[in-house]
């Protein structure tokens, strides 16, 4: 198996500062989140935006740019509601250590997500979800296959579709968890990609319970075959979870040293 | 699902202040560990008086009515290579808070456990193994199948067989540690028991890493399905792990202040 990978959700348009850095093009706080990621091992840096907004038009160019600038052309999960800005953003990317992945489809009314990865060969995040949480695992597979199903007519290849088995809060949906793994493992065992927001299961903990929670749940996912995740990669409880599971796997080497690797 | 159960390791002789309470009949350094294992959420104590050697003959039930008179009865794991003092131990045992457990049989010469067990109507702690490490899971399940009907055959409960799959060292076993795992995953879907040495997994390793190592494999395993493991409850960051594994797996109730329950 391969390394699993960190798409790094750490520039966001949630956090006032990164907000306000996006609103004036101000390069610094975008640099600095961007730095901290990549030198905790994320892969991907995941761009978001947010919606649409007044001034937002060639945001997310601008951001690629930058980023791919100023660090060796990494790879990029673009985010946005805004489609229009994804379909901007792909023209100035550069692909020379990956594909941009759009984030994110799902089989509802972002399934044309998966159009514009079909239509620019990038990787697309695919949400097995329609409208609210799905009832069973029966009900994310049928998704997932509809999904899969429709980028392949477009011509994409299967391993350029992430599917999100969508992590649920853990308070008030604790008797789902179990389900999301084993649907992971469902996934693994078609040999397909997948990935997730998995911050979402400690929603709602206290703060410090939050990264051993994420922790546990990151790395019950690994051992059921997850292969990437969108997460903060600065958590360190986080991060030695993720490279543990990653040995225990044996996706990595273990050395005595591997937590500094 | 029910709670995972924690056999609490600490009293074993291979501890010098242990061992030599044990030759000596002293009480205190034995009970110290006892009652510190059971503060910290351990259901079973093993106690391990290694193989028989001069004096220790009528060490087990000493042992035993030490535990159960200061602990309420508390329920124990017969560890010894010497099946007579297994013996001797049950006959004083109290049953009031649940069966001896005889530690261990394999599907070897160690088989005769199995027998004691089955006579005296105790759980067994059956390792899947005979000679050596298993080359694969058709072999491991060989042997516990092997074990199973032995031990049904002299009218066991398949409940009370508990299959360890046998937990190995990362540093040199790499490339098991997911067959391990996906046994266990086997063993569950029968609707087996388990349990295992854990902190095998982790020997060797520098001693900072071991308890984030344990800890990682224990969630990936409980996820799979074991319902027990032969563990230092003491070990924060181990029992922490099980804690959030219990609630991801919906085995307990969550609530926010569920690592001081």
């Amino acid at each position: 198996m391969a390394k699993f990978i960190m798409i790094g959700e750490n520039i966001h348009c949630i956090a006032p500062s990164i907000r306000a850095a996006m609103d004036e093009r101000k390069p610094d706080p975008i640099l600095k989140r961007a730095e901290d990621q990549l030198k905790a091992g994320a892969t991907y840096l995941d761009f978001n935006i947010g919606p649409a907004r007044k001034g937002s038009k060639g945001l997310m160019a601008w951001g690629i740019k930058l980023l791919q600038e100023h660090f060796d052309n990494v790879p990029i999960a673009l985010d946005t509601a805004d489609i229009a800005e994804i379909e901007d953003g792909i023209k100035v990317y550069n692909r020379a250590k990956g594909k941009p992945i759009v984030n994110s489809a799902d089989a509802g009314d972002r399934i044309k997500y998966i159009d514009v990865a079909a239509a620019n060969d990038a990787i697309v995040l695919a949400l097995c979800s329609k409208e609210g949480v799905p009832s069973d695992n029966d009900e994310r597979m049928g998704y997932c296959q509809q999904m899969l199903e429709h980028g392949m007519n477009l011509g994409m290849a299967p391993d350029d579709m992430w599917f999100d088995p969508l992590f649920l809060v853990i308070k008030g949906m604790q008797d789902i968890q179990r389900d999301v793994l084993s649907f992971i493992h469902d996934l693994s065992s078609q040999g397909l990609n997948s990935t997730g927001g998995l911050s979402n299961v400690s929603n709602g903990m206290p703060k410090e319970v939050r990264p051993l929670v994420n922790s546990i749940m990151i790395s019950m996912a690994i051992n059921q075959g997850l292969t990437s995740a969108i997460v903060n990669p600065c958590e360190q409880q986080l991060n030695r979870a993720i490279k543990t599971s990653d040995v225990i796997m044996n996706n990595t080497l273990y050395a005595d040293s591997y937590l500094d690797l």
